[in-house]
């Protein structure tokens, strides 16, 4: 049973150590990380420059620990195409120091691991805990492992992984877990504009978060009320109920043709 | 009527000019574009380093054409947020040199740009050319900027974005058109190992195709008939139904709580 470790902090950061270690109660693991932070690249492969995968010291029982200079999907690509002997039962990404949740997964290095895991057939799963600075990775990382051994054994369907957010919160203050949808938000004030020595104008990207749908069921609810949240997530962007309405306007685009 | 235009193959590439140049029958376009290619970035932003926006010459009308040192969503986010004095009625990014189908969308630089145009409540639309080398943009130019005047008539529900993927045939031997769903399509043999002149391994990224899905009703499956495939895709990545199922290991992972 090998299940592959990756995230986007790094290979050195202390939410992937965390999660090393106790995934090892489940199964034997592989670390195949960026050498260092890639955060807020998307789904983002490397194809102009070779890619190095150097072996790092590693803390704990591991098949192996490698630094790759790249992003997280060109770890598990790597890993699995490269790098593995055999296919992992598992892939998991994380744990990311700060949430990801609604919108923003389709900005995040670590749901970006395991698209990847899951585009190559692999039962994956992302895993951030909301915190930021020094915390306690040891409660997400414990967690996150029983939520492995549960999907090893049960598998989940094809084109689809998951999303786990947990908490930055004492665990007994942690108020359960719920199956959620993506919240929407968007950022606003997103662009400070500042004028370099020589006058010129130069942008840093920032922002605030604006939480457009924070129900109850989604991400970003559950989190707000102190709970897990789990997001089944899917490959497939389609927007199968939209099909028809836009088939309508065919004929305005394509003379002579029906609407299908 | 201000139609935003980038893409990801850069400000000086072919595809986007051709763009600009029809959609200016459309409305006014301004043109923020990444200054070189940024193919297969994925949904990536940059927050790492300040970005600049240096105008460049542009053949033809334009409100602004903007070269920046950042990603296609990059371009959009600072256009939206710092350099156009008005919304847009449309963000179109395009036209890539090279279909985006499928999976594949997932890390496409081009449909990364109208992704955040969507995110931003734009009506946001993504183009590719299926073709390679030096090919004619024209037919596929004109082609989007019909799509372009019904899109901005009859606009496009919240968080629904259009990939629209074009054949590179001589337009007469174009089959129609076809609302489509995403194929799925993965990469085998994606790794190619090699030693540097030090004996040390390097890897690179490539891979053939694979093309696990391309019914008549996908976009892969569309395009190989030589019909214009148009995907309705939704930012909204949750897997619906398979929530009740995944809530019925609720009580393996938090004993004590019911499945919600």
């Amino acid at each position: 049973m090998l299940i592959l470790v990756t995230n986007d902090d790094g290979i050195n950061a202390p939410g992937i150590k965390a999660l090393g270690r106790s995934l090892a109660r489940v199964g034997r693991v592989a670390v195949v990380a960026p050498e260092k932070e890639r955060s807020a690249i998307g789904h983002g492969i490397t194809m102009h420059k070779p890619l190095r995968a150097t072996e790092v010291p590693w803390e704990g029982p591991v098949e192996m620990a490698l630094a790759v200079n790249g992003t997280p999907a060109d770890c598990v690509k790597l890993a699995l195409d490269a790098l593995l002997d055999e296919q992992p039962s598992l892939v998991v990404s994380g744990i990311n120091l700060g949430a990801n949740l609604g919108t923003d997964v389709l900005y995040s290095g670590t749901v970006s691991g395991a698209l990847e895991g899951c585009i190559n057939g692999r039962p994956s799963l992302a895993v951030s805990l909301a915190g930021e600075g020094e915390v306690d990775f040891s409660f997400a990382a414990d967690f996150t492992s029983r939520l492995a051994g549960v999907i090893i054994k049960r598998g989940l369907p094809a084109g689809t992984l998951l999303n786990l957010n947990i908490p930055c919160l004492p665990p007994g203050e942690i108020k359960g877990l719920a199956i959620t949808r993506l919240g929407r938000r968007r950022y606003c004030n997103t662009i400070t504009r500042r004028l370099d020595p020589r006058g010129r104008a130069y942008y840093w990207l920032a922002g605030e978060v604006e939480d457009l749908d924070q129900e109850p069921d989604t991400d970003i609810g559950a989190l707000g009320q102190g709970r897990i949240s789990i997001t089944p997530l899917q490959l497939d962007l389609t927007n199968y109920s939209y099909q028809q309405e836009l088939a309508a306007y065919l004929p305005f685009l394509w003379p002579g043709q029906g609407n299908r």
